[in-house]
């Protein structure tokens, strides 16, 4: 058994005055940013996607938890999508910028989805999460199918 | 101008009653983890840390808002400092495992400085966010310094 840090959050809505792109010093300084936000996020939201198929024992606490977490990283990422951040070590693909508009759908699909998991999660109910983590994933998938190279 | 998505928070007091070398299946996904939960909150108090320096502008509400995130972010990674994830890509010291009161102790301080940063950035004050980005930076350093490789 361990005790891990608290995990302290509070609402915030956050609407930055400089543009996007002012918040990296390199395009390369984003890359690294937005796949670490996505890695920390696909961790958390991991943990819930194991208790919803049963690979992992169902713990009603640690779903809620995990999915807040997941929840917030979930904003995190697409400021970080900006012009110039198509090359590098990235599988970004370039539609990302040539259609800027369905990108932004697909990823706000996603944020929808899992905000409804962290909902579900709250309940405790197993199968409201086995639902919502199902939407999730598919969110994420048809977001990496047309917007993320093999 | 840009709009970022918002950023929703809720506060939560992680307890995952698993071991938390279970949270991960391999010791090189735990370093992943902690290292892309470590470039988000550097990200946003990187961004706090420049207006407090003067490289950037002081922005009230984008100093709260990154502050807030990186205080969020900094309750993360100690839980990915499992057993035997000392080896693989990573710069952490055998002394974390070795001396993990210590480290405990380190990244404690750490935590309560930048909790204290966004105490500080909510009030709107830049002198106190500049002492307070002083001290958390000095905490930063701090634990690098003994724990972290070159």
């Amino acid at each position: 058994m361990r005790n891990i840090a608290s995990f302290i959050l509070a609402a915030a809505a956050i609407t930055l005055a400089a543009p996007a792109s002012a918040q990296f010093a390199k395009p390369d300084d984003a890359i690294k940013y937005r796949k670490s936000a996505l890695t920390v996020m696909a961790t958390h939201f991991g943990r819930v996607a194991a208790m919803a198929s049963g690979r992992a024992p169902f713990d009603a606490k640690a779903a809620a938890d995990n999915a807040a977490i997941a929840d917030a990283m979930a904003k995190l990422p697409w400021a970080a999508f900006v012009e110039g951040s198509d090359k590098g070590d990235t599988k970004a693909k370039a539609d990302i910028w040539s259609d800027g508009a369905k990108f932004k759908d697909a990823n706000q699909k996603m944020q929808g989805e899992m905000s409804k998991l962290a909902v579900a999660a709250k309940t405790g109910s197993l199968d409201s999460i086995k639902a919502a983590v199902g939407a999730t994933a598919g969110a994420c998938k048809a977001c990496h199918d047309v917007f993320r190279k093999d």
